[in-house]
C-alpha cells in the first residue's frame, strides 16, 4: 500500500507581524518545519508553534535558514562550511529547547528558502547541514529535495534522508524546482496538480517543464502554509490521496 | 574545609569584533558563563568557546540576555514575564546545541548584564528565568546574585540555586551591587579585594559602602574577563585562596 | 473656522511582512508618520511609502522608534539621553534620504508606541528627542501627545510642535492615554468617537475615563492603520468633520 | 606637481566593542569612510567619528554595505538592484543626519568589503549604487576601486568617481586586488610599499602578482585602520610621499 507524508513550514510569524494560517493547516498534515528565528520566527512564536505541533501529534521539524529577516531567508548569502555549520547547530539547539520542554520530540531539520536552493545543488552546504545535524543528534534525519545533493550529503554523513516534492511547482529536467521567476513555475490547476501528486507517489514520475519524465521518490508532499488558499489546498491534496487509497502517515 | 567556585563569563566577541581573554582565562576558572548571541556571541564563537570549555574541564552555563548587542545587554527591556521565559529557552536551547554536540554537559544558567540586575530585584523576572530553566531541564543551576531574589524564585521553582560574590565591587547594604555610575563601586586595590573574597568565605561577611557588616553565603566568584588584566586579577585572587587553604573546585 | 489635521503611520511592513493599509488610507490623510526600520519599515518599503505620500500630497514625517522590531518598538529600553538623541538623528537621516531623492520635504518627526509614551512624560527622553531635531533642522515639527512634556522640551528646544489627539482612545484626567491594557481604553461607538472628535476641535474638551473634562488643543487627529477598518474609521471621522463644517487641512 | 588623497574606513566600532585607531589615524589622512550601522557603527559611533572629522578637517563619505554586522560586510548577499539602490540611500541619509546636524559636507560614498568587490566586477550592482547617490545629491562622488566597473557606471549616472589604489595589497592583472586568501595577497615590506605607492603616482603603472605592468590612476590611498600598526603604516606612506614632493591633499 501506498503512504504519503505530508509537510507544511509553520512558525513564519514574528513579533507583530502575522504570517500563515498555522491552525487551520496544522489538522490537515503530519510533519512541520518550524521557523528558528533566522528567516521568521521568534521565541513567543515558536514556543506556541511548538505546542500547536505537539497537541496535534504533528512531527516535528527545525527550518533552518541563513540569517536574513529581511530577506526572509531567500537571499543567499556567501557563507563558509563552518559559519553553515554553526548557524544550523544553533537552530536546531533553540527549536530543540521548546520541543524538550514542552515534552515533544525533535524529528527533522529541513533548510529554508535560499540555504534549501543552494543546499540542493552545493555539495559543501549540504554537508554543512548535515554534518551539523550528525554531531547533534544522527536520529534527526534531513528533509529536503528529491534527488538532490542533500541525499547524497546526508548518506555521506551517516544520517537519514527524507525525500520533498512540490505539488504546485514545476520541475526541471535534472530535478530541480522551476525558478519562481520563470513562467509557469507555479500549477495553479487544482486538478493537474493532483494527478501530479497521485502519479508521483505512485509511479515515481512527473513530468519536467519541457514534457520529460523525470524519477522522483516522494516520502513527503511539501503543503505551502504561506498562500491565501493553503487551507483548500491542503484538503484537495487530501481527498485525492484518499481517493486513490494512499496512506496519509508521518514519514 | 571551605572552597569555592571561580567563574567567567566568556564567548563575548561577536564576528569581527574580538573582547575579553578566554583562552588565558579559562586555565584559572572553573565555571564559565557563554554568551548566546543576544549580547553578544555568534554560533561560530559559542562553538569555539564551548570547545575549550571542554578541553579545560570547566563547567559549562548559558549566559542569558536581553536581545540587545549595541547595548551589550545592559539596558533594561520592559518584557513580559512570557517573552522572558521563550526568550531564556532559546539561548539555553542555542548553546545546548553546541555543549551537547560537543559532548559537553550545560551545567548552569546565569543572567547576564541587565537582565541579571532587573531578576535580582523584580520577582517576575526572576520567576520567569526559573519557569524556563525548570521546563527544559531541572538539573540545570541558576548562577545569580548571592540573597537576591534569584534565589527565592529559584526555591519556588525547585530548582538549584548557586550563589555569587563580586570581588571587586562595593556593596549595599542590602546585598545588592553599589551601580556603576557611583563613586566607590568598583575597588581596584589587590590586597583589599583578597581580604574581602577571603572573608566573604570563611565569615560569610563582607563590608558595605556604608561599613556595615552584610551577610554573603559564596559559592563561586565571579572573575570578569573583559577588562585590562582580567588574569592578573584572577591570578591574585587564586593566589589569596591558596594561601587561606581555600579550595577551588566546581560548585 | 476650524480646521484640522488626520495623521496616519504608514510604511509599517517589513520585508515579507505587510502590515497596514496604506495605499487605501493615504488618500484620506493629510499627514503621514513613516516608519524608519526600528519598528516596522526597510529601505524598500520606506521608499514605496514616501513616493505614495509624495503623489498623495500628503505631509510627511519620520515615525521614530526604540530599536526593537521583534516588540514593535512597544517596549521600553533604557536608554541614556546621548543614545536617545543618536537614535533619532540616524533615523531622521535615513527617511531623509528618500524624501530628498524623490523630490519631498521632511515636515516632522513623531515618536512611535514606548518613545512616544516615554517622552510624554519623562522630560530627558523628550529633551533629546527635541535635541535631535533641532541640530538637523529648526524647521522639522515635533508632533506628539497634546499637554504631554513633548510640548515643554519643543519649545525649550525652539522647535515647533503640533499637538495630536486621539479619536478612538480613552484620556486619564492628566490629558494621558488609558493604558491598553485597562478595559474601557479603547472606544468602538462611532458616534460617540465623532461626538468626541468634534467637542475636541470646536470646544477643546474631552471627558475623560473618570468622566471629568479636561482640556486638549488639537492641531491632528491620528487615524490608526494597523487595524482592521481603519479605511472606514478615517471615513467616518472625515464624514463628521465635513457635516460640522470642520475643515481637513495639514497642519 | 604631483597630488594624492589618503582615504581610511573609521567609524567601525560597535556598542561594546572597539576597532580601529581613529583618533589616532584621522591627524593623517585627508579622507575618511564612516560605517553607517550595516557591518560596524552605531548612532553613537557614527555621531562621533563625524565630530572628530569635521575637527580634522577631513572629508567625509559614506561607507555603505551589505546587511551583515556578524559578517562585518565581507559576505555577499544576493541583492536586487532595487534593494541595493534602498540600501544605499538608507545608509547615505542616516550618514547625512550626523553630518548635517554638525555643520559638515557629505562629500563621497565608498561601498565597503563584498559590497565594493561585487561593484567592482558586476554592473548591476555597481548601477544600483551610482542611481542611489545619483537620485540623493549628484555632487556627491563615488569613490572605488581604479580600473573597475563603479567607474562605467559613475560615468553613465553622470556623477563624479575618483580612484582608489592599495599600498599593501597585490593586483591581478585585470586590476582587480588579489584575493586575501592567495599567498602573496598583502604586502608587508614598507619599501616595496613606498615605491610602489610612488610610482602608481608619478608612472600610473603598479607591478602585478604576475610580474606585468598595468595601469593605474589613483586619485587617493586607502589607508587600513582596523590593523596594529595602521598609524605606523600611515605615516611611512606619508614619508615616502613627502620626499618625492607629492602633495596630500583631498582628492
Amino acid at each position: 500500500m501506498y503512504r504519503i507524508d505530508l509537510n507544511s513550514d509553520l512558525g513564519e510569524s514574528f513579533g507583530r507581524y502575522t504570517l500563515g494560517n498555522d491552525e487551520r493547516l496544522i489538522p490537515l498534515i503530519t510533519s512541520c518545519n518550524i521557523a528558528c528565528g533566522f528567516h521568521g520566527g521568534d521565541p513567543i512564536v515558536m514556543e506556541k508553534t511548538v505546542k500547536i505541533a505537539i497537541e496535534n501529534d504533528v512531527q516535528i521539524g527545525a527550518h533552518v535558514s541563513y540569517p536574513d529577516l529581511q530577506g526572509f531567508g531567500r537571499r543567499k548569502i556567501d557563507m563558509t562550511e563552518e559559519e553553515i555549520k554553526a548557524l544550523v547547530k544553533y537552530q536546531i539547539g533553540a527549536l530543540w529547547g521548546f520541543v524538550h520542554s514542552l515534552g515533544g520530540k525533535l524529528n527533522h531539520v529541513k533548510p529554508h528558502g535560499a540555504l534549501y536552493n543552494v543546499a540542493a545543488k552545493d555539495m559543501n552546504t549540504a554537508r554543512a547541514i548535515c554534518k551539523a545535524i550528525k554531531e547533534i543528534d544522527d536520529n534527526i534525519t534531513l528533509l529536503g529535495l528529491s534527488g538532490s545533493l542533500m541525499k547524497d550529503a546526508a548518506e555521506e554523513a551517516g544520517i537519514h534522508f527524507k525525500s520533498e516534492v512540490f505539488a504546485d511547482r514545476a520541475y526541471n529536467n535534472d530535478g530541480s524546482l522551476v525558478d519562481r521567476k520563470i513562467k509557469g513555475s507555479v500549477i495553479h490547476d487544482m486538478n493537474l496538480i493532483s494527478d501530479r501528486v497521485v502519479r508521483m507517489i505512485k509511479e515515481n514520475k512527473v513530468i519536467s517543464i519541457d514534457s520529460k519524465d523525470i524519477d522522483v521518490y516522494p516520502d513527503s508532499i511539501c503543503i505551502h502554509g504561506d498562500t491565501e488558499g493553503a487551507e483548500e489546498f491542503a484538503l484537495s491534496i487530501r481527498e485525492a490521496l484518499e481517493k486513490e487509497g494512499i496512506e496519509i502517515k508521518p514519514f
